[in-house]
């Protein structure tokens, strides 16, 4: 049924990725049988913020990684040990792999799985430091503690049907859904989402799902603002020669929001100075000042432990200058890390399968081939305002 | 400024209400000061199903008691340690009277404060049993600890743009809202409300504002039936020879839901068996039923403590046949209760003023005139599809 | 290293068990290998009350059924997809038998998993109606999905000094704690727990442990009673001519507690009444009456679907006489169902390693022979205020 | 009954205190009538680290400023809408002074009322920037809110009788708690807490209180060590020349810990480099190092929005070098700010009344007159392991 040819969106090096030939995925782990593992027939997977971080060169990414940790994809091989999939299954990915048995499992915490990844808590697909899993932007991928990490959709046609949606629960929904959640953002919320980029929109869909009163997004790219702005949401320029508290009052009335999210993280850029340069923490200070007392703040946006091209030594570690003082004034709390996805995806599908929300339009998903994916990392890091998803087997358009 | 005249609608005895003059309300407890209270002229003042129980009859309610308990209102006096208030705020009155100063009112629930009612915890306006409070239902009213109690609309002429809105922020809304947020319904959840009435459609809108993917609801009367699904509902007439169980997996495909919210109360009737007599406990069990398990069944609907008019000894004082061997081997959490209404009421107020809800259309709010008050009695009692709204001083059509 | 010879504890039909030669455990579920189990040499294995309701003919267990549920033992072998444990290592069993792979494992919801019993959600080992599993008071017996099942002890002979403790793990301490966490108990409370029997015992020591500043027992066994005074809970004797609530009222000045646990279930006895005869909802309503208006009812006792030697015809289908109206009033709620072990039993091994808890001499275990089980099931049955722990292979006492 | 005499501790400029005549308090806010506060003959009054950092020349607090959060009295006058509350009452103050009436008080956040301090959100009794109310080192102070505000102990003579131990609700006990709390401390966990001062010890003891399995506690000050030994804790001497994850190692066999708690704050001290220099964001950074992947961190420390003595430019507007990057990785979450002591407080006094800690001793309180306070604020600058508290009236060791 499947042949034994495989390919792949492949890192070659700072600012450069190739589609290769790559091998095709076995059940297994080195030399152990990997009978929990299923193999899939990627359905589509999606270009993410974060690859460019590798993509970039702001990482120790080795070259020759096959990258893609967004992955939809159909059963065509069962392990032994998979007992509730079978071949035919139309299933969603979590990037986060978990092996469903340690602590921080059981816990519901599978971003921080203790068994997938020699060197810390937590594993991706095809992701630098994150336990060197084979990535998924590619025709075949193999997913291991299948029955416990896959979701699998009810209705295949139904799915198909929504597939534009349905792909974006492998990540950025429920990371943006994790962001607005652990900021507190409940029925009748006010919020200031920090970035319009994928994981933006997604987190501003997710505070309306989740009740939202106003929802307000700031970024200094237009077009993502204006992406924003088509569902609904109140948006902020921040080219603008104002502050953050100040664009936040012509809105509400008020310079404060119930709760903020960023969605930056450390490649965030310093707003009303010269040239736009990198200011890591600017983010999280401006959270700091416009979250009201007692409020929370969700952080999905990536901070790292590591970032040679950081602007100072301190940034280099991870060290950054976070006004500290200011948010213990306020009582603020603050929730980090990666989402663990399975925490929501089964409550996201259902949102998406009875037409609550339309999680697709908001990030503008454009379906590409896997032989377009270089160009499409190349049109996202310009700032285009769209969620890039590739389709390996030229399925989805079908 | 205020005229010493004041006309209220009084209960009669069973089946008989009358619009008469009542006394003129001061700032006293009987001979004592009431110095953090404030007088009310009311706005709007809503027709509650629960008055319902007291007008036909079931309980031990006096003669000559002035009704009503959901008030909006504007102030007209305030007592002098009213400090955050003043003459000419518009505000909602949370039904349930709380001192603010209790350790049930500091924990938030201020539904069972324990200084405002001499025979339990509890108090509400011009209700039986509930601390022998001066009802609503009237041209003016006092509220004591007005600023703990009181919701301040933010602007005078928006909130009267949304009047029929925000009128049931007293009571209803909040009420909805709590027994779907008690049963656990979140993003993505399926749901099976029981009761179309208006805090049943209440509960499905909040439902729907909690990010539900699917909202059932059941009842027996094709009106109000209607009324759900003209909000987006799937709804289950009760009338049908069919178990609930079957008539859910008509619509979603399994027999059961993630949460359910039993608002009916105490007089449920049989839906399968002859002539619908009285079943008291028919709605809980079937919640057990349908309610998958470890999910939560919410209990906004009214169970009471005596009930001169139940069908036997037992439900007589609130004893009722519950099968909670089937809820306690689905692992079922109940909360039960009166909703304390400051727990939800700035909340949704946001929501409303946002234009998040639509809740006056949802349970189709009509405005009548307190003469007209009566009536609206006696065409809820026949199950009208309609929440009154009384309107005293003829402003809300202004 | 193992033996094939096996032998255990038999329900042999009402008020008899044997201990007969069994079959000995395979990796294997009916013709499927069972890849993800291991094969246990039992170190300990506990008689629980809920047997007790078997061995009574309360229920329809088949004869020939291997009885246990509360199981300690040492991995002797291993199946293929067993990745995290090992041969020698010393676990504790959970009762509730649970994939890790469905979506209430996934919640954490372990003692309603939807995988391991065809009949409905949540299986147990050796149980009427739970899943066909093999119970294990015997010398081996076979654990399925072990990686996920399974809580290793990090040493083995700090295990062995303590497995008097340890042995509690696999059930009653996170029963009794499930029913006292659910109840809401935290630091400062007060707290009532009817029943003194082990579950009641280690709910008491549980309340303990959470921080309670008062925990109070009541019972008709004055040796029970004895139990629960010796590790300093107050205790009130039902068989006394007063009511629950004065009794407390004698303790705590106030008639009413923040929190009940109901550790009887349904074969609960009328104490104010002649001969003590059954009244199956007496604790529940009790614990309406005792309970503070706001407070939590956590009910770890069992209550059935089916009851063959109920009262009436209504407790033979597990529908009882409950107070609904009297609970309403309070704005109660309750938590019932199989405690999921798996959400306590580390941190309660964690309290026991490091000394904070003695539960072993709270529920006043007394180490037996497998061939001395139909002795303990007699003694425990006439009220012996003792917690009987079968040590098959006689290394518990060495 | 009270004279118009009164005394108090007054901040005279950098390291100076002096016991000095001050007004006596009067039932007024400026020219308004404060007819909800009452007047307190203080029983026992406490010196609060966070007192030191103002004494020390560490804010700008103003010469003359009556000193004093920590209060415990007697009513001895009540204003007129004190309804709850009568002369003779012995009650706790919570430090934070919060009107119950706007909405972060009925959200349960008293740290942040928004009524009570022009300047900011949060008010307290004698300290800078915190509303300008006047302190309770002193002979009487008035309490505004006092209904709201008070925790009043139920019996006199008990109260007397464990009057150092019931001092420390004003503060130090709940502060410490709400840090254990929010770190996510419960039964069974390890936690590890930084800084062996009085809210160093109070979270120690309040760790034990949750159930945590082991509490370590690091210091460099070997006499505060040993008085966190003293009540079982594990200590680390930070003085030694290993890491902080080295020395949780040799106690725990793991480096890291469930839960970490900052009780030092922004005062922090280096402890691997010379001198002990102050590094502001030390104990942060560690508290990253420390806490496993997806554990919580409480930060009770004060961290504060300006520093004139601080070591650098961006520390002086509170602006640390804060390893975010770290925390990001592990999945770590964060609560800051001032305790809101309503919260705890009535709980922590029923573990107090029925024998559940002993906080007095844990902290180590020593009793001193008015006169004396001078020098207790002497020698608990130089380290002293002891918690002083002021006894104006001479009434304690009674």
């Amino acid at each position: 049924m499947c042949s034994a040819s495989n390919r792949g969106v492949v890192y070659m090096g700072p600012g450069h990725v190739e589609v290769q030939s790559i091998a095709f995925p076995e059940l297994a782990l080195g030399k152990r049988k990997c009978s929990h593992g299923v193999i899939l027939k990627v359905v589509s997977t999606n270009i993410c913020g974060s690859d460019q971080h590798m993509v970039r060169g702001r990482t120790t990414a080795p070259e020759g990684l096959v990258l893609g940790h967004e992955i939809t994809g159909e059963i065509i091989e069962c392990g032994s040990d998979v007992e509730f999939l079978t071949v035919g299954d139309l299933v969603s990915v979590p990037f986060n792999i978990a092996c469903g048995r340690c602590r921080n499992c059981k816990e519901g915490q599978t971003g921080i799985c203790l068994q997938v990844n020699p060197a810390r808590p937590g594993a991706a697909y095809g992701y630098v430091d994150m336990g060197g899993w084979v990535g998924g932007q590619s025709e075949y991928v193999m997913v291991p503690y299948a029955d416990f990490n896959l979701l699998k959709f009810p209705d295949r046609d139904q799915a198909m049907d929504k597939i534009r949606d349905l792909t974006l629960l492998s990540d950025i929904f429920p990371t943006g859904f994790h962001g607005a959640a652990t900021a507190g953002v409940g029925p009748g919320s006010t919020v200031y989402i920090a970035g319009a980029g994928p994981v933006g929109l997604a987190a501003a869909v997710s505070a309306q799902l989740l009740g939202a009163a106003c929802v307000i997004v700031g970024d200094m790219n237009p077009a993502r603002l204006e992406q924003a702005h088509s569902f609904g949401c109140e948006t902020i320029d921040l080219r603008q020669d104002a502050t953050v508290p100040e664009l936040i009052e012509q809105v509400l009335g008020v310079p404060e929001v119930d709760a903020g999210v960023d969605c930056v993280g450390f490649e965030a850029r310093c707003h009303g100075c010269n040239h736009h340069q990198e200011q890591p923490a600017t983010v999280l200070n401006t959270m700091m000042e416009v979250t009201r007392a007692g409020g929370g703040v969700g952080i999905p946006g990536l901070y790292v432990t590591g970032d040679p091209g950081a602007v100072d030594d301190a940034a280099k570690m991870g060290q950054l200058g976070v006004r500290i003082g200011l948010g213990w004034a306020k009582s603020h709390y603050f929730y980090t890390g990666q989402c663990p996805v399975m925490k929501y995806h089964r409550q996201l599908m259902q949102a998406i399968l009875w037409d609550k929300v339309n999680i697709a339009d908001a990030v503008n998903v454009q379906v590409i081939s896997l032989d377009d994916a270089p160009n499409g990392y190349a049109d996202f890091d310009e700032g285009a305002a769209t969620k890039y998803v590739i389709d390996p087997h030229g399925v989805v358009a079908a």
